[in-house]
């Protein structure tokens, strides 16, 4: 065995290290950094489990129907980063928290490009499903100062749990999205329908997953937000209704307690003629606190 | 931040606690074991990393299209897997030398079932492509003993670096293939022909990682076993053509210096005519080692 190793052969006890060594004359040094720290902890991950050979093939076979899941319209590689928490750990070192800014969380798989522009006070609901909400609030700086014009990209899924995407021909195209902008005093405002929890797709290796693991696929009510400003850093994020069952067990760990918006039952005929909605209907307020850019 | 913790949100700091707290509940103890290894680690290297959210999304389409290349014939994880050093990790993890017994290796992608049953000294090579080989030597226990009966599943490319299964209807099927059975004296002797270096399947994105990381997909010359005998424990090898120009830089990492061979070139017509070969030939002598199986 001592052969093996002098001539860079591989052993179990220096796997890593062996494997390393074929790549030492790889000029791309950021790939470097990332294999370094893949090979290695890979290795370590084999070393502690000491997967038998039925238990390897089970592994390979589970992400190759990962993959083979994946289609324009389905991505279960990033339900799988999702689930194992390694979607918000990448959204969290990529925005430390700064100041009182409002706090980031997972982007998920339903954004669309180039929802519709719509004027604030516009109802976002073309379903009509559900019951009507009311939501309003500030964009500000972590200075204070009110934001005008600060584009807001808003989505959620409709009464029946699913977006408009996972539905096409069903629901309206565009259903429960908008882009809003903020007006001179920082504020927004839009009609919608109160969000409700719903299932992640599990009918795929992922869901599979869940099940074994004991893990129900569900996500807290929430609202999905990417609010951006000339001069301020993006913002992905989401409030979420508090009260929700499955508030402390997000399948997708998407949950901050600064993100919790106080969703409030109005029962008040004027107060509904003043938003322009049916009585009673759900009013939530919540202020958005951006960054500015560095330099 | 305090509060996210308390209830059990997720942080950046505790990131792997927060996922493995959702699986307490799981009652398949083997894969909270499996599970605990995985989500430690891999946080671990994505905190090493610190992925922007492009290289994110790189490392996504990355394992997807690993998936999407995969199909009855073509297994892009395993590839993966091989040239990672992963597969010889858990071969080597499965297979922990005993004694002086013949070490293992990756067992390889082109394996087929049922190769036929052929005669001792029976000629596998049916496109009579490239240089006559003779292979022979004895099949004994790790005691010494000779074991009669023990089956040398065999199998190679040919002469153009390629198994029959990767070029169906262009070589004949079961070329360079054959299962043997040892004679009273734990002997064994088949004909073929000198196996060469080739490519693994390098069209697909482990071919792009390995261009990316400065490696070349070849592997050098080897014959494939599996050998199995009544009472002892089955092995999976090769045996390595020792002056190969890629006999130090394998691209599944599956060489080890007990498992070069002694391939002599031979001219001397008495011997090929023994052997039944045309002269001259190359010959190699093998003897293989197994441990008895437990209880």
């Amino acid at each position: 065995m001592s052969g093996d190793k002098e001539k860079g052969y591989f052993t179990e006890a220096e796997s890593a290290e062996v494997v390393m060594g074929s790549i030492a004359a790889t000029t791309d040094e950021r790939l470097h950094q990332i294999m370094d720290a893949v090979i290695h902890h890979l290795h370590a991950a084999v070393k502690e489990i000491e997967p038998t050979q039925e238990e390897w093939f089970q592994a390979i076979q589970f992400l190759t129907k990962t993959g083979q899941m994946s289609d324009e319209w389905r991505q279960e590689f990033i339900l799988l980063s999702d689930i194992l928490g390694v979607s918000m750990l990448v959204d969290a070192i990529n925005n430390r928290k700064q100041g009182d800014a409002t706090e980031t969380t997972v982007l998920g798989p339903f954004h669309v490009e180039n929802a519709p522009e719509l004027e604030n006070g516009a109802d976002t609901s073309l379903d009509r499903k559900g019951e009507p909400l009311v939501v309003h609030g500030k964009v500000r700086s972590v200075e204070g100062a009110p934001i005008e014009g600060a584009s807001l990209d808003v989505w959620q899924c409709n009464d029946d749990g699913f977006y408009d995407v996972q539905q096409r021909g069903i629901q309206p195209e565009f259903n429960l999205r908008g882009m809003f902008h903020s007006q001179k005093d920082g504020s927004y405002w839009f009609r919608a329908a109160k969000p409700r929890p719903y299932p992640i797709p599990d009918d795929g290796p992922v869901g599979q997953l869940l099940e074994k693991l004991g893990r129900h696929p569900n996500r807290p009510a929430h609202l999905h937000y990417i609010i951006g400003a000339d001069g301020y850093e993006e913002i992905t994020t989401h409030i979420f209704v508090p009260d929700d069952e499955y508030i402390d067990s997000d399948a997708v760990f998407g949950v901050k307690e600064s993100l919790l918006a106080d969703f409030v039952k109005v029962d008040d005929p004027d107060r509904a003629e003043k938003f322009n909605v049916a009585n009673p209907f759900w009013e939530v307020e919540f202020d958005f606190v951006l960054v500015p850019t560095a330099g």
